[in-house]
C-alpha cells in the first residue's frame, strides 16, 4: 500500500514536473518587472519590504520610497537602512490625520523628486515605491509623470508599487498584478494593531 | 478653487478620522495573531519574510521554517540569518523534482521537529511557518499536530503560514487571512524566475 501511494505519488510528480519544465524553457526573458501588490488585504507593504529583503540579500541596490507612512518607528526601516538602502519617507501620516491637502501633497511631491533620481539612475536594481497608489487617488502626484518616469526606467531594473485601488495605467503597464483580498482581519476581531506585527 | 478643494478634503478627512478612530478604540485586544497568506498569487512567502523583517527590526526574536524550497540561494534567509534568525530548512525542492515521497515526508517532518520547539518557547515573539500548507496538504505532516502545536503556543506569539489552499481547520484557527490572487504574473508572458526578485 506504501509501495502503491509511492508510485503514484511519483507518476503524478513525474507528470507534473513534464508541465513545469515547459512553462519554465518557454520563460526565457529577463528584464526589470513591474510589480503591482494592491486590494484591500494585509500584506501589500509586507510583500513590497520583503522583496527589498530579498534582493539585498542577493546584494542587489534597492531604493525605497515611502509615501503616507514614516511618522513612526518602521521595523523594515530599521534594518535597511543599517544596510544602506536609502529611504525617501514623506513622514506626514494618514491623510485623516493631517487634513491637509497642500502639506501631504508637497511631501509627496519630495519624496517623488528624491526616488525619481533613482528611477532614472542605472546602477539601481529594485525600487519599492510604498503606499504610492493613494498619492495618485489624491492627486498628489501627476499621473503622466510617475507613469514616464517607470516606463523610461533601466531595463533591468525592478519596480514594485504598493496600495490599495491602483490606477488601471499601473495596471496595465505591470508585468505582475496580485490582489490581496481580506478573508478575515485580526483589527475588525478587536485585536490592536501591534509592533512587529502590524508596523 | 483651490481653496475650496482644500476644505472639501479638510471635512472629507475629518469624517473619516472619526470613522477610523471608532473602529481603533475598538481594538483593544493584543495578543499573539495567526496570519495566514495564501491564494495563487505572487507575494505569500515575500510577505512572510517581510514579517520577520519589521519583527527583527524591532528586536523582536523570530524563527523560520521554510518547506519545500531552501535548496538553492535565498536572499531573505542570505540577511535574516545573518542577524540571528534560526532557519529549519527543508532543502528538498519542489514535490515535481524530487518525485520521492518517502524522502520529502521524512525532510519536513526533521523541519517540524526543529520548528515545534520554537512554537513552545516564550521567549519567541514570531514564527513563520513558510509553504506549510503543502506539507498538510500532501500528508507530510500531520494536520491534528500541526493545529494542536499552534493552538498550545503562548499567547503572545504571532505566527505567519503561507502557501496555497491552506487547510480550512488553519483558516477557522487564523485571526487574519490575506488571499492573494494572481491578476497576471510576469513569467506567464514569457519573464523568467530572476534573482533578487523571485527567489
Amino acid at each position: 500500500m506504501v509501495e502503491r501511494d509511492s508510485d503514484k505519488h511519483k507518476a503524478r510528480q513525474q507528470r507534473l514536473k513534464q508541465q513545469v519544465d515547459a512553462k519554465v524553457a518557454q520563460a526565457t526573458e529577463e528584464r526589470g518587472v513591474l510589480l503591482v501588490l494592491t486590494g484591500n488585504g494585509k500584506g501589500k507593504s509586507t510583500a513590497g519590504f520583503g522583496t527589498v529583503l530579498r534582493a539585498v540579500g542577493h546584494g542587489k541596490r534597492c531604493a525605497v520610497a515611502q509615501f503616507i507612512k514614516g511618522e513612526w518607528p518602521c521595523g523594515e526601516r530599521n534594518v535597511l537602512e543599517q544596510m544602506g538602502v536609502p529611504f525617501y519617507v514623506m513622514k506626514t501620516g494618514f491623510t485623516w490625520n493631517t487634513q491637509d491637502r497642500q502639506g501631504d501633497s508637497q511631501a509627496a511631491e519630495r519624496v517623488w523628486q528624491g526616488i525619481r533620481a533613482e528611477l532614472a539612475d542605472p546602477k539601481v536594481d529594485l525600487v519599492l515605491l510604498d503606499e504610492l497608489t493613494y498619492m495618485l487617488s489624491y492627486h498628489y502626484l501627476d499621473l503622466e509623470q510617475v507613469c514616464d518616469a517607470i516606463a523610461a526606467r533601466p531595463a533591468h531594473q525592478h519596480v514594485v508599487i504598493t496600495g490599495r485601488a491602483c490606477h488601471r495605467r499601473l495596471l496595465e503597464m505591470a508585468d505582475t498584478v496580485s490582489e490581496i483580498a481580506p478573508v478575515k482581519h485580526a483589527f475588525e476581531a478587536g485585536i490592536k494593531a501591534q509592533q512587529g506585527l502590524d508596523w
